[in-house]
């Protein structure tokens, strides 16, 4: 068990990320009386920069207050470091003493450790402890972080389909989700039998127009009287671009230290709200962006995302008597089960909805899908049968 | 007591408006054994064609599962009857043997209501039972279905200002809100200090503008590192006009039977999008529109909010005894109570934020509003002070 662990917290927040931190905080408090524990504020950059939190400084009750905080207390970042950034990033945590470094991120995450570990040579165990609400790490069953978020859009969208029950008309709730389309998926998570919506779903796995969404919303809002859909904002035309992407003006195209164009919904939604409205000119129209709201909703925290988030960071520490390596959370004959694999099994990598979880011509998750579901989320609140 | 009593849901859900129902429906039952009440389907819709659910045949149980449903149960409407209409209206109370009539809704569902009034002479007793998330009836001091939606808002903007602390940057969500900003308003709620966001709140009681809102972002996001803003759908311009009006443009400029301008908040999120990267290309920044989230929620449904709609409608039954009027949750003495105003004091008026709740200068919600807010709204959730 090392004796100076340093811990840092990269990519987007999730409403259990801090799981993880405490986890990690704790477990090493209980293998080894005195362990420092340094939080690197701002991910990579507080390590390169030696801005550090002493964890190890902090009691267990104000601990366990940050671990049911959404969001990343320490601070994330989106850095992608080259050579020289982690060579900076090394150098800190020598300066650090460190005999090992836990970051708790994606696949960009794992990727950034990659590197390092090419620079490090050993000398500091590297371990990676996954979280994304994207759900698209390999090797993992699910990650920590998505079962919050996908329990939101699946309360998001069980409460829109009772709002359009009510008031009927064409909704779409666009979800963030630029690759894989969990997230989305999870919008069908509570629905009941074919009557409740959503009643599309889209994913950036099957290919997209809009020419037929329009016709599938046609067909679905002439036999039910509405039709909610679920839309990933990563959703891909057919010549395999991001259909948002064609929707930004070149000029403002922007993308981040990782390569990914920021696709914000808005282009999107508007796109979709005008085409919409001149198809449906007399019906009740509306495109709504979730953005950030599912990833760290203080009211959406899963009881098991916690514990797994929190089982997550205390096998981190355990793994710390390797060179390197990744936390997975996978399942095997019923049961869920953390293990370490080599970075280079999840680093870069992203991991998709399965095939026999969706259905494209149908646009729907399949009922493989939806066991998935239901094996993350809790069961759906009570909700009267309708009246109409 | 009325012996067949007639009861519908108009304008945009919420997620108590069934407790208003069923509160009428059991407090029918009890004042009078044998009393039938009929639910209209889609509002008064419902009532003209004879479209009637037999709310009296339901059992107990069964009625508290769909009080406890968020959303219309019965359906809704958003017709603003003319005369013929209210004469078919009139006709379908009459064939039905009503007594009374109790219609849930805003101030355009008061209007409906002054106008049958005005037909019926009398011979049927006409109730208005308030509803809206927008807060905006006269008479009254807060109105079912406002403190859910406020909750909703207060817990997305903590937990955005969690997510932008992590990752720092500028987010502007759009919140639903024509005329009055109570719900944009809530968003500060469960503020404790200067530091936490939102830092800017745009309602449209102030004037606005586009480049004082940049002007504004600047300010704070220089001081605070980032900045996170509540904004009303419908702000208005310099020349008093919702800026959204401004955007769409005409060819797509679509009213509802109230006259009121469908502004949907993806055009002024697009808008303010654009120029918020113009004018900060290095900061991440992005524009949500929460549309529909906040009215109807399944998991963020107020239990003051659930009691005190069920009261109304229990209210407007033993109100039945009047030819006409409308309940009014008043707030004196420290204590919420209910009463009947003249259908006039709160038909097609609204109500804005008290001049004393909102700082237009300084774009926030002064304490008398927050000390508003804290009486309606549970305490907020526990949340750890920031590493950073």
């Amino acid at each position: 068990m090392s004796k100076v662990l340093v811990i840092a917290q990269g990519g987007g927040p999730t409403a259990v990320i801090n799981q993880t931190l405490v986890g990690a905080v704790l477990e090493a408090r209980r293998r080894h009386q005195g362990a420092k524990v340094l939080g690197a504020r701002y991910g990579v950059r507080g390590v390169a920069a030696g801005d550090f939190v002493d964890l190890s400084a902090i009691g267990e009750d104000d601990l366990r207050a940050i671990a049911a905080t959404p969001s990343s207390a320490l601070g994330s970042t989106r850095d992608k470091p080259d050579a020289a950034y982690c060579q900076r990033i090394l150098s800190g945590l020598r300066a650090a003493g460190a005999d090992a470094f836990i970051y708790i991120g994606g696949n960009d995450t794992a990727g950034t450790l990659q590197v390092l570990e090419r620079e490090a040579a050993g000398a500091i165990a590297l371990i990676h402890a996954p979280k994304t609400i994207d759900n698209d790490l390999t090797e993992n069953d699910h990650t920590p972080g998505f079962i919050s978020a996908a329990l939101f859009v699946a309360e998001a969208f069980l409460s829109i389909d009772l709002d359009f029950r009510a008031l009927p008309g064409i909704y779409v709730g666009i979800v963030m989700g630029r690759h894989a389309g969990f997230l989305t998926a999870a919008s069908a998570s509570w629905r009941r039998d074919d009557s409740d919506g959503p009643h599309l779903v889209y994913v950036p796995e099957a290919s997209f127009s809009v020419d037929r969404l329009i016709a599938d919303i046609r067909a679905t809002f002439e036999r039910r009287g509405r039709c909610v859909v679920a839309m990933s904002e990563g959703v891909t035309g057919e010549d395999n671009r991001p259909l948002a992407e064609s929707l930004i003006p070149p000029g403002r195209q922007e993308r981040d230290a990782h390569g990914n164009l920021q696709i914000s919904g808005g282009d999107l939604g508007l796109a979709l709200q005008e085409r919409i409205k001149r198809e449906f000119p007399k019906v009740r129209a509306r495109v709504d962006t979730f953005g950030y709201l599912p990833r760290g909703f203080v009211a959406a925290v899963s009881e098991r995302d916690s514990r797994e988030a929190f089982d997550v960071g205390a096998f981190a520490v355990a793994a710390c008597d390797r060179p390197s390596g990744s936390v997975a959370l996978q399942h095997a004959a019923g049961e869920t089960r953390l293990a370490v694999v080599d970075l280079a099994a999840v680093a870069g990598r992203t991991r998709t909805l399965p095939g026999d979880y969706f259905d494209a011509a149908a646009n729907r998750v399949t009922d493989a899908g939806l066991a998935y579901f239901a094996r993350l989320l809790p069961p759906p609140p009570s909700i009267a049968a309708p009246l109409l």
